[in-house]
Order: C-alpha cells, then structure tokens, then sequence
C-alpha cells in the first residue's frame, strides 16, 4: 500500500479519541512498524508516553512528521489547517498527508489555498466515534467495518486518493470517495442533524426535575446518546459547516412543526403518514 | 402476593410483545400455575397455540378471565377501558385487574365511569418494550430491573395498589407509583417527546436521496432506533396523551429553534451554552 510495501512510521497530530484509536488499531493489524504522536497539552503527552500501542512521543508537531511516511491530523476542525501548514516542511517527501475532521468543505478548500502543492494532502473523514474522548478512550476496534469518506478536490492526484482508501481499509474501514462539497452535504443531514436533534431533546429534559430522568427508558436514552459529545467539539463542526447544517435544520424543523400541528388540529391522517414514513425508513436500515 | 399465597391463574388480554413476554416471563420464574391469553386476532391466536409457554388460548376475553387471579390488558390504549368494561361481569371476585397502557388520565378516569366499583383495578405502565411488536418477539428478560408505574386515584384501596406492586416485582420488576395525571406529564417528556423526536428525524431522512443512509453511523441509528416502533400504537399513545404531549414539543421546539438560530445569527455563546446543557445532562445519566 501507499505505494511503499510496508508504512514505516505512522504520526498521529493530536492524540484524542480518534487518533490514539488509529494508532491501536495500526499495532494490532500491524499497520506500521512505529507509532509517534504528538498533542498540544503536556497532561496528554504524558498520558501518551504510558499507552503501549505509542512508540513515540513528540514535544512538537514537526519532530512526530519528521520521516512519517502517514501523517493523520486528528486536531478539532478549525486547527486542521494551520496545524498541517506548519509541519508541511518537515514531511518527507511522498509522505500521505489526511485528517480526521468531519467537516471537509473549508478543510480542503483551506488546504489547497496554504498547503505546498508537492504535500500529497487528502481530506478524510473516518465515519467512527463515541460519545467519549480523549486518548484513554482509545480502541482498536473503532474502525472495524465503518465507513471512511475520502474527500479529493477536482485536481488531487488520483494516487493520494488511492493511498488515503488504503490506509484506512488497512485498519478495518470500508470506504467512498466524494466531492467535499457533497460530504458536508450528506454529513450535516446525517451525521450533524441527528447530534442537534439529540442535543435539543437532552437540552429539553434538562430543564425538567431532575427526578423525571428515572423514568425515561431505552428510548430516551438511545435518542440522547450522542448528546453527551464533547460540546467544544461539536461547537466547531456546526460553525464550521453552518451552510450544509441551517437547511437541515430547517427540514427537520418543518417537519416537526407538521407532526405536531397534525396532533394538535386532530389530523389522525398527517399524524400516521409521518409516523408510517418514518417506521418505513428505520425499519429498513440495516 | 396479592393477599393469596401464590397466583394460580393469570390472564393476559391481547397477545402482542408485553402479553406475550409477561407470560413468558411469568412460566421461567413461576410467578403463575397457569397462563392464559386471548387475542382479538384468530392469526394470534394461532401463533399462541404454539408458544410453550402458553397454557391456554381462549376464544373469547370472558373465557380467558375466568377464574383468574390477575387479569392485564396489553391491548392498544384506547382498547382498554372498552375492553375490560366487557369482561367486568366475569371477572372473579378479589382479582387483580390492570392494564398496560403508556398512558394513564384517561384510561384511569374512564375506568372509574365504566367499571363496577368492587372490581379490583388500578392502571399500570411498565416500562419496557422495543421497537418490534407481536407474540413472536415475546422475551422472557424484557422487565428485569425495569420500572412499572403504578397509578392510582385517591380513591383507589391501598390494598390493591400493593397487589399490583408485588404482580410486576414478582416479573422482575422495580415499582413506583404516582398519580395518573403526573405519569402522563412525565411519560409525555421522557417518552412521548423522544418517540416525536426520533419519528420527524426519520422522516427528514427518508426524504432525502437513499443512498445517503448508507453514510450515517452509530448517532443516526441510534438517535432514530425507536422511530421503527408501530404507527398505530404510537398514534394511539400521542392522541390519548394530547393534553400532556403538545406542551413538551412545544418546548423542545423553542429549544431546539434556539439553537438553529444561535447556529444562524453566529452567538457562539449561545450555542455552547446549550450544548453543554446537553452534554451535562446526558453524560449524569446513568
């Protein structure tokens, strides 16, 4: 893969969730022969130098680059850019340079604009997560089956797409390339939609006594998993794909607004067309 | 329990997943000698004949409640109080009579109207269900360490407020009990709204292209996963519980609108601090 028979040294920016999961899943599969990683906060480098899936620690972004033959940016969305322009540089020639974030729009669009056009950069969104985070959530099983979204611009080299699929697929990921434009598009609706619509119900029931909370079921607890994310996360993705996200919003508002008028004006027939349409498609989700 | 040393006879009217799994339930701890069902459904009834842990199928509700000790009602909500007004007359003196109805003012004010006074009733909820429905999803594990709600009216006899208490906790059950109008306001939040959160976001998603569901992972699933639950049954529960459901939308609705136009109008404060409501709430939860 990677055109290399073998990745030598994977660097992983920012070792959170996401990122100490690749690396866990890297050793297991024996993906690379060394994990290194670097991370702005010294309490998380510390952690780090106590995981034994990491082989190195870095004190700075350049140092974990240096001779990587994958770099994987796996900071928030708004510090991909700027982190990627300031190791670019120090990344051996050749090397596959992607990230994680789950927006990719601006991301790539950035990209293109302050990256040097010899880093062979790809945006990749591996469609896998939990609620938790940080780097003592990590798994090597996060990746096992889901999906990896690889986001080529119209002038990205067919080969760094190439490269980007098989990394991913070497830790367990199925994956689809698309435009980043139609990625943010798709993720705002199925991905960002669901986390406002989890975060609005656990907002609502805060707000009620707090004894009311054992009562809820299985029900409300599924509908309210993902609401526990981190919310400086989540914050970064909503600003960060407000475009893709408003107009989703607005068709799940418009909809809500119809199943609840259709209640209050006694339309039993609009209330079990909504109820039918929306059993229909879960029903058939795989 | 109930006053006798041991329930001989339980009858359960409709045979859907609740019935089923009671006397499925009821036959692994020996709560009961005898279950007996009866289903409006000749197909059901069928389907009972072969369930082992079934003992008798009747052909009508009468015969079913014959000679029972405790007799639910596991048919939709709007059923109950017609139904068991019907079989009043049979109902063996000093039996324990239920229901399991997801909502309770209505249910509770027409039994009092409609049934004899020296019937032994008193409205019950337990909480545990799933998504499928019918006698084939029966499970013998659906109550354990589940709540069952118990909601009298003042004046309901202590006695028979007790016996029911003991009939769920014998199932494997946690008890609690509270007034009808206060479990309606309550279930209207921690049920009624997740189940109307879950359907207009699967509705939003079945109306975009298909193959886009392919792309959601873990948070649309689960942030969707009760939209599957039957139409019928849960246009029944959201009209019987009009009064108490309508205010809850509407509250998530203006939360929810909030965080839209936070999102719109660029208040990052704003849209932090909901979303560390959320996250706080859900991440308490145990």
């Amino acid at each position: 893969m990677l055109g290399l028979v073998k990745i030598k040294r994977i660097a992983i920016l920012g070792a959170g969730l996401l990122g100490g999961s690749i690396m866990k899943t890297a050793k297991r599969l024996a993906v690379a022969e060394t994990c290194c990683t670097w991370s702005r906060s010294e309490k998380t480098r510390e952690r780090c130098r106590h995981c034994n899936f990491i082989d190195t620690v870095c004190e700075s972004p350049e140092e974990a680059v240096a001779d990587a033959d994958v770099v994987v940016a796996c900071v928030p969305v708004d510090r991909i850019v700027p982190l990627l322009s300031q190791v670019a540089g120090t990344v051996k020639k050749g090397a596959l340079v992607t990230d994680v974030g789950s927006t990719k729009a601006a991301i790539c669009k950035d990209a293109k604009t302050s990256l040097p056009r010899e880093l062979r950069f790809v945006g990749s969104h591996p469609m896998a997560g939990i609620e938790r985070n940080g780097i003592d959530e990590a798994r090597d099983d996060l990746f096992e089956n889901r999906l990896a979204l690889v986001t080529p611009l119209p002038d990205t080299a067919p080969d760094i797409v190439d490269d980007a699929k098989s990394f991913w697929q070497s830790l367990g990921m199925r994956t689809h390339s698309l435009s980043p434009a139609e990625h943010d598009k798709i993720v705002a609706h199925v991905s960002h939609l669901p986390q406002a619509v989890a975060v609005a119900l656990a907002g609502t029931l805060a707000t009620q006594p707090l004894q009311w909370r054992d009562f809820g079921a299985g029900g409300m607890r599924d509908t309210t998993r993902i609401a526990a994310g981190t919310p400086e996360v989540w914050q970064a993705i909503f600003e960060e794909n407000r475009k893709e996200v408003l107009p989703a919003l607005d068709t799940y508002l418009k909809l809500f607004g119809e199943l609840r008028d259709a209640l209050a004006d006694n339309n039993s027939q609009k209330l079990a067309t909504i109820l039918k349409l929306a059993s229909d498609w879960r029903s058939k989700l795989k």
